[in-house]
């Protein structure tokens, strides 16, 4: 094995694996072909035309050379160490050509061929065996299905793709499910000047997927920043627990940037018939996010806006911005983009006041935005931006400029690249838009050069630096744990192991939860009016009355439910005439009981449940009851188990939470108490792996230090 | 006067005036010098250079020539007429030279000059006496403090700006209130290939507004779309008026696109700072380009990408879109977008679905979007192209490209100009994404040149294909006119003219409804118990009972309301109570009385309300009520008069309006109720210009057909 190990502490061997492919010393290609402008061509091509450090071998059948290069009929004949193998023969070859890569002892494969689990039941089979086969003889294997891979250090200088152009070199790492994507995403990044660590394509993801990239990318010193395009993950616990280690973790946490493909029901649809990959459901990806810090993007402009941001500038100390430019309406459009996003504009000591009126004329602007009006040369831009940077009351700084006629561009892009070398220490962070395209395309080139992230439109630029600043705020968040309660789980277990599938009975359902302390009010289940009587006068009146049976499931309905009774004359009646009403639709031995509760009181609706995710498992849902906020669809989502500050971030995570902290001076609602119901019903999700679907609905939440009661539950389960 | 009138009917004298702006024979520089790279050099050089078709006479004293051009020292020495004159004098000679103008039978005039309202009180002084010289001769005056105008005609080839460089010709007009931006989108727009008609920056707008360039740009054969960047609006009805006709009347409807700059108060503010200007509340702004037709965007690429759609595509006849791309994330990204903005993924005929299968290879994926496959060549995009375009369920096509290796992209590009000019008769609108910069920079320049919108993100394409259809839909719309209803005005004069400056009391307040028709529940202002309990009898229980006073404005905390009242007993005691109660508080002679009425049966609460905007005037604002949807702060404005259908839209365009519709199958609400209070209240305020403040909240209301009740009112004058 010829492959340089630099050890990294806390890396896995699986992990380690992977230098075969990032940093191989010698590759073979199997299947090259010598037709130019064809896959098992161009990819050889781009090997040696990437100027790569090691040795590359071309495996072709019958062909004497490639390119200049001598052939090899197979791997094997080979006469040389391998540490990379790169497939380019058609999809139902490569098996045979992998068996021999493994006799030759190679380590590690890149299958860029197609005709595996995207072209079907054929294709899925295939890549089952592939991927046994590589599994059992511990090889490490990228695709199949894919565009290949790029790593940009100058000891290795690796093009294994069918990419058009090697990219420049950069500290941003980037994964793709989608190979078309990296070519558009490969040329798009060439014309903003940005530059790559490593570039992977990870096609249909038979072995290494975004999870091991993750963990890859982690112990790679010259990554600083993660981009992911995905449209399925399969590993979605992993990824939660790896993403939040890499974004948060260790000397150097790295940001992580994510497109999600098939967000709506019709791009799920396309995603998966393009790789044959089943997408979790949108909500519960964007609580995968959440849980991870991963950072949701919509679009490839926002995702390499921030990560331009992330990639070059210190991260923001906050959230108050500087705005120097040229000209008012960008300024003012620069204004209302930041505050829309989130940022806030810095408000100027007396100080830079003073300063900035004695270097600029009486006509321009000294307040946040400051203009230095459309006759501005680089003079005027240095000193704004000097008097910026020397303001405690400043975190981050953008500089506008509209090429008016007066305006020496270079000069300015010059003179903001040495303010920014100037200020360096600050730790302050800098953004530029200069505006328009044609001239102002040498100023940009400066700043680009300069590793000054540019942003033709200014809105662009505010919006990398409140994604800064939430990543920020991840960073400094409470690190907390799972809280972990003593339940009453053998009376759980006995309920639940004894239930078939399906809905429980609210009894059951209700001993489930009184089992994992959740806050319920006095009931009994009761068969006559007499019992009723004596059970209301022990827990006290009001009371509620509700029917118990598998059949009726609609209580409401079906008048199985009657509210406040105040008293047993009340309650007989009531009790009495349920009964008979119901055996009209249902026969005696249908009905368990009737339950009598006690009448909670009054407070706010909430909504907590659980679903079962496919990809993810379990995942806990809250929301605020009645008919407005689902109007509103205000709910909010997390993959089980919760920790603490998960909990509260639910909460405060709707939209509509002031209304739990109290609006038009109401007191506010037991937000504690909803923490608690949450994290329990994490925990009751992780025993219970059995539950399908639980919803309480509503729990009726009293002011702070009341608590909070369950009014209604529904426990469905599904082996 | 030399300058060519093309009448136009319907034009009036004052928008013809702008002609000699736009079209001049002869041109006076005034205050021109000598020194490049100031403005008043390189606005006569522009002229020069951008090959005006008529003369220009540089005015500079004691100069023989500038720029190898004859000077005079007075714009009254030149010996022939002068259709324009544009004044790059400083702005205190300004004054003195637009006289001289005058004198010499100049009818229009373009002041570059800065140093006006935007200075502050001095400057407002003088930009006064500006108006009032150019007005009283009939003069029409673009500026002060601005860059200048551009026509890009051929026959006239104006440059009367210090822009770097003449834009290419097209057929988008453009207006700015922001000098500087031009220059930026002057720039922006010539790296994308986007090219105008006239190109406007209005500055001060001391005489010639937004509203005069929507007119003239109206009559303007060669403007098809017009796009604004306003920060300010001075005549509100007036643009709603005309913005409206120009957007809908006519043979030849224009779109009109608006950036509103200062939607913040940040932005407000900084805008303020550099205008001079006060800004009309962001809301109101939305309800104006709402009632107007104008289409908002937030960033210049929103703006363009609009624009570029409008501009050179058939609008489209429905929101079902085909996409055809060589690459599958792409292709899901587009899908997400196009859903999410909320186009149609358009499903195909089986015919469609045969010439699919037989022209592509079978991985293809022939369901939208399709996928043409990464190994596509132009004769795969022709066949997928054709079979969308002849399919009647397709509306809209988007053809995405990324650059792969055997993608022969400047083949492709002209493939799609060949197809699309086959299908020309076909009304389909057509846009494209060559995603990346530099590979694809050939093809993407042959689309432009052919007129095809281009967009480097396909997720821009689909929002721009949304806002055309938004256009559509507006031409489609409901023609309304406003309802007039036979109110007893005599009444509601006699309460609003006596009443002084302040709060109506509630009775008055009360009185004013019911003359406009309000649905009010049987009330009478009484003075004691006895009095109380007749009302009562006759009204029928249940009854409230609320004080009038003006010295008790929280009724409720002060316990000036009693709810729900079933019988005499119960009436009688709550106001004795109630008398003793507020007599704590306040002196006998300042209760005027306790309001017997009605109990209101229960419904959905709205808030109904009337508002004065310093720029707009009367604003009618409606929303849900209740504490929920204060968290969601879910309401709507409109200015006044509404027509018909606007009330429609109003109720329409809450987020949680399906509350109203009846969710949960729920019996919708009555919702003609509702809009028919909303035109009462508009008639209200149109009627009565000192209402200054007017809340309905809540307006119950009671499912469709048994209307609703005003529960509590309250009016503030001032005059």
């Amino acid at each position: 094995m010829t492959v340089k190990h630099i050890q990294t502490p806390g890396r896995s061997t699986a992990i380690a694996g992977l230098d075969a492919i990032f940093q191989p010393q010698s590759i073979a290609v199997l299947g090259v072909t010598n037709t130019p402008g064809t896959v098992p061509h161009d990819i050889f091509v781009n090997l040696l035309s990437a100027k790569f450090q090691g040795v590359v071998y071309p495996v072709a059948p019958r062909k004497r050379h490639i390119a200049g290069v001598r052939a090899y009929d197979y791997v094997l004949d080979i006469p040389d160490p391998v540490d990379l193998a790169i497939l380019v023969f058609p999809g139902a070859v490569c098996e045979q050509a992998l068996k021999q890569c493994i006799e030759k002892g190679i380590k590690a494969a890149i299958i860029i061929s197609a005709g595996f689990r995207e072209i079907g039941p054929t294709g899925v089979e295939r890549e089952k065996r592939v991927r046994a086969i590589a599994s059992e003889a511990g090889m490490r294997l990228i695709g199949p299905n894919c565009l290949g891979v790029i790593n940009t250090e100058p000891h290795v200088l690796l093009n294994a793709s069918f990419a058009r152009a090697m990219p420049a070199a950069g500290n941003i790492g980037f994964l793709s499910q989608s190979g078309a994507l990296c070519t558009a995403v490969l040329d798009y990044a060439q014309g903003k000047g940005i530059g790559f660590s490593k570039f992977v394509s990870l096609g249909n993801k038979a072995d290494v997927d975004e999870v091991d990239m993750l963990e890859y990318l982690a112990t790679d010193p010259r990554t600083s920043v993660i981009l992911m395009y995905l449209e399925s993950m399969s590993r979605g616990k992993e990824l939660i627990e790896v993403a939040r280690r890499v974004t948060s973790e260790g000397d150097h946490p790295k940001p992580v940037l994510a497109i999600k493909g098939g967000r709506t029901a019709a791009g799920a649809a396309a995603a998966q018939s393009h790789t044959g990959a089943l997408a979790a459901s949108d909500v519960v990806c964007n609580a995968v996010f959440e849980q991870a810090g991963i950072i949701r993007s919509s679009s490839l402009e926002e995702l390499f806006n921030s990560a331009q941001l992330l990639a070059y500038q210190p991260l923001p100390r906050g959230r108050r911005l500087a705005i120097v430019t040229n000209a008012g309406g960008p300024g003012v459009m620069a204004t209302d983009a930041a505050i829309e996003q989130g940022l806030e504009m810095a408000r100027f000591s007396p100080e830079t006041a003073v300063k900035l009126k004695k270097a600029l004329p009486a006509a321009a602007n000294m307040k946040n935005p400051i203009d230095v009006i459309g006759d501005a040369r680089d003079d005027r831009y240095v000193a704004a931006m000097e008097a910026v940077f020397n303001d405690e009351g400043v975190d981050q700084v953008l500089v506008i400029l509209t090429p008016q006629s007066m305006t020496n561009i270079t000069a300015i892009a010059k003179a903001v690249c040495e303010v920014h070398d100037r200020f360096r220490s600050s730790g302050k962070t800098l953004a530029c838009s200069f505006m328009g395209a044609k001239d102002v395309a040498q100023g940009i080139h400066i700043l680009q050069q300069h590793l000054i992230p540019h942003y033709i439109l200014p809105e662009w630029a505010t919006d990398a630096m409140t994604k800064a600043v939430h990543f920020r705020h991840w960073l400094n968040r409470d690190r907390t744990g799972f809280k972990e309660y003593r339940m009453d789980m053998a009376t759980a277990d006995a309920v639940i192991t004894k239930a078939p599938d399906g809905y429980l009975t609210e009894a059951d359902a209700l001993k489930v939860l009184k089992a994992y302390g959740f806050p319920l009010v006095d009931y009994k289940l009761t068969q006559t009016a007499d019992e009723a009587v004596a059970v209301a006068e022990k827990i006290g009146y009001p009371v509620v009355l509700r029917v118990v049976s598998p059949k009726i499931v609609h209580k409401f309905e079906m008048k199985g439910v009657v509210l406040d009774l105040q008293d047993a004359k009340q309650l007989r009646e009531a009790y009495i005439r349920m009964r008979e009403n119901l055996l009209k639709h249902v026969s005696a031995e249908d009905i368990q009981g009737i339950l009598v509760r006690q009448m909670i009181p009054a407070g706010k609706e909430v909504i907590l449940g659980i679903n079962r995710d496919p990809v993810f498992g379990h995942v806990i849902m809250f929301g605020l009851g009645g008919i407005y906020v689902e109007a509103f669809k205000d709910v909010t989502f997390r993959v089980v188990p919760i920790r603490e500050a998960t909990a509260r971030s639910m909460v405060n995570s709707l939209r509509a939470s002031g209304v739990l902290r109290g609006l038009r001076g109401e007191k506010p609602s037991d937000v504690g108490a909803i923490e608690d119901a949450l994290k329990r019903l994490s925990q009751l999700a992780q025993d219970f792996p059995r539950i399908a679907e639980l919803d309480i609905n509503p729990l009726i939440v009293h002011p702070a230090g009341e608590g909070c009661h369950v009014a209604d539950v529904r426990i469905r389960l599904q082996s």
